[in-house]
């Protein structure tokens, strides 16, 4: 099943204590989708600005992305700079621009088979929502979010809640949205507001399943290197989400190595800058990881 | 085979935003024992003030814990008052007194078989180091610690580590003592020290094991209910140890299976204030929630 990937597309000028890097690919929905592509057929719907470098446009086509949905719009692409300190699972944001993200609504490609799987990336719950009503899709609907639209979309985020299947936030985000202190008890507040399947990302100590029939914890992939965590839980969910596409049926074990997935390419994604991590890895490595993975926590 | 346990037993007072109890049954060597003493025969060796109720005493005696080695000393137990914010994973100290615990000596009572295992659970390292000179140990030695230890008596501390063969500490811990953010590497330079096996304990966030020939990761068994994280540390490495002594053979598998245990073992624990949560424990309900785990954690 091919894979439709609305969310962000953005040059990010990121500095970690490993470098500094300036004016690279970034956004949401380019680590999904590019986390997708080597599951699945991936299409691609966002908006950058007419300064978004060539280059950056060739990296999607050359993994068969379909950019059809990738408006190009007069004016400046969105960016984001931003800074982290050593506790890599916090981002100090120096800067935001949103150039042409401003105003902007997601419009689905007729091309797009309302049948194949969905995932909204991180971006604004409202403009998440606005693809409910060019589109009843009929295939898994996973939605990814931010403490950004929590703290100042909260209404918006919950009633997109009823439309999801798959939730993804992460632990700190999961709290500030239930307000409860224990993920289980959040876990439970998210489903009790629509959500068929919640993820629980926590960076480097792994993640958390939980559906009505299945609870899953999956420990972090041990890095040897870790150079910049952006992107790392966007890159999650295309991965999840990506596995998810290629199986012919959802089942318990199914969902359980879509969360393995999930977490072994994001752990390439952090190895490197920007999305150089997942450009310079092959299917063979994804599996070799994986491999590993099950190594490291069989018992 | 037996496993000896050396520690500290105290009267703990401790508020956590579940509630608040005063001198409870509490220290290292306590958690560690009880919680080994799931899994096989476990001698005591520490010290208690006159003033220590028997109905303590008799926790171990029901558990048949072999007190021989728990002097009782004139004076007052070792006390500490402790309070723990939402975020358990700190515990802010608010008192301590030593009492009976200075100028305490661990005497190794003439029947323990220098065979046995032995654990050295978290106290000062000099005084870990001063069962070296009563035993020449030909079991496992274990040896677990605390941040005071690696601030105060880091020299005795990397000297201990030539001599143990699995030593424990927390993931802050094992960055303080190493320098290094990232785990691997802490786990690298500890074994630079001498320590044969290394295991970082996560907290919440499970744990990790390092060897020359085996890495694993294990998560946290994920609760409903936490009421009090003291001697989580503790009851891991005595279920660890008593797993492993209870084996008759160290592999792989075992050393993965005792990681296991001992966070079994912990969950048991923090759920309720002080050793209630390990009294109140059946060894089938260990059993239980290991296979439960199992299917928590299987891809």
């Amino acid at each position: 099943m091919k894979l439709t990937v609305i969310g962000s597309t953005a040059l990010d000028s990121i500095e970690t204590p490993f470098g500094k890097k300036e004016e690279i690919l970034g956004g949401s929905a380019t680590y999904a989708a590019l986390s997708a592509s080597f599951f699945v057929p991936v299409s691609l719907i966002s908006v950058v600005g007419k300064d978004f470098p060539r280059k950056y446009l060739n990296i999607f086509k050359k993994r068969n992305i379909d950019i059809e949905g990738l408006e190009i719009k007069d004016g400046r692409t969105f960016r984001w700079e931003a800074r982290y300190q050593y506790d890599l699972s916090y981002a100090e944001t120096l800067n935001t621009e949103l150039n042409v993200f401003e105003g902007f609504r997601p419009v689905i490609p007729k091309k797009i088979d309302p049948k194949d799987n969905l995932l909204l990336a991180n971006i604004d719950p409202e403009l998440q929502s606005f693809i409910f009503h060019q589109i009843k899709p009929f295939g898994l609907v996973a939605c990814d979010t931010m403490n950004l639209w929590i703290e100042h979309s909260k209404k918006a985020l919950l009633r997109l809640l009823k439309k999801v299947d798959i939730f993804l936030l992460n632990d700190a985000e999961a709290r500030q949205l239930s307000g409860e202190k224990n993920l289980l008890d959040a876990a439970k507040f998210i489903a009790s507001r629509g959500a068929r399947m919640i993820v629980i990302k926590k960076g480097e100590h792994g993640a958390l399943f939980f559906s009505k029939g299945l609870r899953f914890m999956v420990p972090a992939y041990l890095l040897e290197k870790l150079s910049d965590p952006t992107g790392a839980g966007d890159t999650f969910a295309g991965g999840m989400l990506g596995y998810l596409s290629r199986s012919p049926k959802i089942t318990d074990r199914v969902l359980r190595r879509a969360l393995v997935y999930g977490s072994i390419m994001a752990s390439f994604a952090v190895e490197r800058f920007s999305a150089t991590g997942l450009l310079k890895t092959k299917p063979e490595d994804v599996e070799e990881r994986v491999k590993h993975f099950e190594k490291l926590t069989k018992f």
